[in-house]
């Protein structure tokens, strides 16, 4: 695609669309920030950074965009890890995070309705404080809704609760030629059509800019106790894994970690954690309404692991240690960054009983690659992440290494029928990847579809399927 | 679209493909049910039926059609209710019921692989009898797994497990162009390229033919109880719905239903309802795993339902008298169809704090229009089944009394924020229902991904969208 060379007349053009000097960046003025994600490893400054306010402005901004032949890309806080959110083919990107208002609370229909820009932290504190609970649980904190939506992203209760996608309603977008259009809604049902809704989810940002997303709550369940099981090996903690779920308890979560992993979290967050002593973890979490109905169910599970191994059963019933333990797990990924120099994620995803044959395995290639491997991840639900870390390494000895030791991973994830991704999604950097994995034909439909959303190409260019 | 005229020589080539006589049906040979689906008002005879039991007869018979421009039908044990199944171009349909086979059953993944032709009554039955739960749960128990994929079929335990979208996790599909692929499988998590499962999930066989589905299973619930609850009042009973919801206890089913429709299902199954002596009811379902958990719910929620004036609570703890009660729900369609002359039918759904507004509308309409028009359905969800009956009405009379009601129910639907179809789908009967719900854009869009999918249109053309 040809776009247009983006020029002072543009920024001019764009900025009175705005109106609002402070809400729009040029060249120079653009902070590194919005070069790169959180992860780094793709960077292109863009020629604008719009913050928009409104969905008449996004829709404006589009539509000028579309007319002008001008890319354009959405971002949330930054906080994706493959590149989504970098606008390659420079241009306009629009940053959503001051799009961060909670527009309807429904208690009736069990819905919240809001910006994109809304943080997960934030909503999740919003909810609870009406007693109601919005259950994905990524580990990203900071990551916005809207980011969430465009990767599906999953996280931690997705054992129990599901991902994303089952906790999106209704969504209103800006198409690409900046047309607002909506999709379901309140409605609890919908069988109205190709599910259009289930399409903009976990789309990257590519088919539309989500400027509204009505969300299922949930209840608060009363009561959350976790288990921290420390296990003398990793092969003997994932591998109870199965087992658990086959005694047909679940667990509102079930994630793995390994002693370096909690030693580097400790030193990130500066606190200690209930337990460092031992190989691996099994962390759990039961949620219900009662301490009774938790604890018949971990009764079980705790057996389950004793009999396979487990050194201890330690069990942290109030919010204080709760609240430690889940923090430190959700430091994990700064601290496994704050480790080394550089870092490239595996977010590949595979039946949950094969999770401890992709685990080992990735033990296996760190020696014969000649690389670190830092893994943690969702147990219960198959989704492993791994990170290869650059260390020292020199930057050709790198790339070398990083790619034989990704290529081993997508293969190995594919013998297990497995996906590329789990929750962050394909944006730039995993595009080979999801190009080796999907029959070539699937690929071209997916063109197609970007093809009907958006004709000239113009949204989040080259990115996932193009 | 110019489809080939389909004749001898076609039916020669497909049968060759078949090559077993009983599973091929042409022309005069072919049973008048083929020409409809359950409701009948959309007809039109194929000229040649197939009856597939692999993948590759399936794969085969579809690449004949593609290269040979003729239109091809899928189509499962044809309950439907808007004309999906029903080969509106003429062409080949290709009967999926005998493709019913259970490929596997996964007690690590709780995931469940069937052909498409397994029908709902065999799937709960056989994983019940592994103690393991498949939640979606149609009224209408002789339909397809493969149609109930189709259509996205949400049934009566939406209200607190979610609709089959929830419950697919992988899907193997034969293309318009007769090639195989699969997406998905039994991952939990899936952040790999636009969702194409669920583009499958909910569009009527119009983008591609399931041959082989991946469902994700639930631990059975060891207890269940029934509520069965008179209310003087179909106003006061279902006034009550959202205030249950509110209440944050989610029962696994809310139905509410009418006297006269009890009557009906009780005349039709030659057997009593517990109870035929208020005006209206609202049933209640709780499932979980102990006693005392159920019972903490209903307790709260019978609480709720005096305080709106019901007048009484009736219990129902035995799977006897729970099974007398669901399977009286379960013939409430069958029962008001052997009530009148020809019926049609409308699946709105609309927030569910809203069910009322449209119940007594609908009531009022009956005057209004001069037609009887019967409802019951899922108030927990918020998606009504109201059915106009033509009784003794003249051809002419019914045509516009019906076009009347009809017009005048979707109108009340949009303007409360709903949907054309919950879960029956658009079919070739909603279509100008669907037209005037969505932005023509929309439309545009979900054409656009017809033709990614299917360039020549010949994979059941006419429907939803076209």
């Amino acid at each position: 695609m040809n776009y247009k060379v983006f020029d002072q007349q543009d920024f001019q053009a764009v900025s009175q669309i705005i109106g609002d000097a402070e809400r729009v960046l040029y060249k120079e003025n653009i902070n590194e920030d919005y070069s790169h994600d959180e992860l780094g490893g793709t960077e292109c400054y863009p020629d604008m950074v719009v913050r928009a306010i409104s969905t008449e402005e996004v829709s404006a901004v589009m539509k000028y965009a579309y007319e002008n032949n001008i890319p354009l890309t959405p971002r949330g806080s930054g906080t994706g890890l493959v590149g989504g959110a970098v606008p390659i083919n420079k241009g306009i990107v629009m940053d959503l995070s001051l799009m961060n208002h909670f527009l309807d609370l429904d208690e009736e229909n069990l819905t919240v309705t809001v910006e994109p820009g809304v943080l997960l932290m934030e909503l999740s504190k919003y909810v609870e404080e009406h007693d109601l609970f919005y259950p994905p649980d990524p580990g990203e904190k900071t990551a916005t809704i809207g980011g969430n939506i465009n990767t599906n992203a999953g996280g931690m209760r997705a054992v129990k609760y599901g991902v994303t996608r089952d906790y999106v309603r209704g969504l209103e977008i800006v198409l690409p030629n900046g047309n607002v259009v909506s999709f379901g809604g309140k409605v609890v049902k919908n069988s109205s059509g190709y599910s259009m809704k289930d399409l903009i989810v976990g789309s990257e940002g590519t088919l539309g800019i989500i400027t509204k997303a009505t969300l299922k709550l949930l209840p608060l369940p009363r009561k959350a106790i976790s288990l921290l099981i420390p296990f003398p090996s990793l092969e003997q903690a994932i591998r109870t894994v199965p087992l658990i779920i086959k005694s047909k308890t679940i667990p509102t979560a079930i994630e793995f970690m390994q002693r370096q992993t909690i030693m580097d979290a400790e030193e990130f967050l500066g606190k200690k954690f209930p337990d460092n002593q031992a190989d691996s973890y099994l962390l759990l979490k039961f949620d219900g309404n009662s301490t009774e109905e938790i604890e018949a169910s971990y009764d079980k599970v705790a057996k389950i692991c004793l009999e396979q191994g487990a050194i201890d059963i330690l069990i942290s019933d109030t919010d204080e240690r709760n609240d430690s333990i889940w923090k430190a797990r959700g430091a994990f990924l700064e601290a496994i960054k704050a480790s080394t120099t550089y870092m490239d994620e595996i977010d590949v995803v595979v039946p949950r009983n094969k999770v401890s044959e992709i685990v080992e395995f990735s033990h296996k290639l760190q020696e014969q690659v000649g690389v670190r491997i830092k893994s943690f991840g969702h147990a219960g639900d198959g989704n492993l992440h791994a990170y290869v870390l650059k260390d020292d390494l020199s930057e050709e000895e790198w790339e070398k290494r990083l790619a034989l030791a990704m290529d081993e991973m997508y293969k190995k994830a594919k013998e297990l029928k497995g996906q590329v991704s789990g929750e962050h999604g394909i944006g730039f950097a995993k595009k080979p990847y999801l190009k080796e994995s999907l029959d070539s034909e699937i690929l071209d439909i997916m063109k197609g579809i970007k093809l009907a959303f958006d004709p000239k190409n113009i949204l989040n260019p080259g990115k996932v399927c193009q």
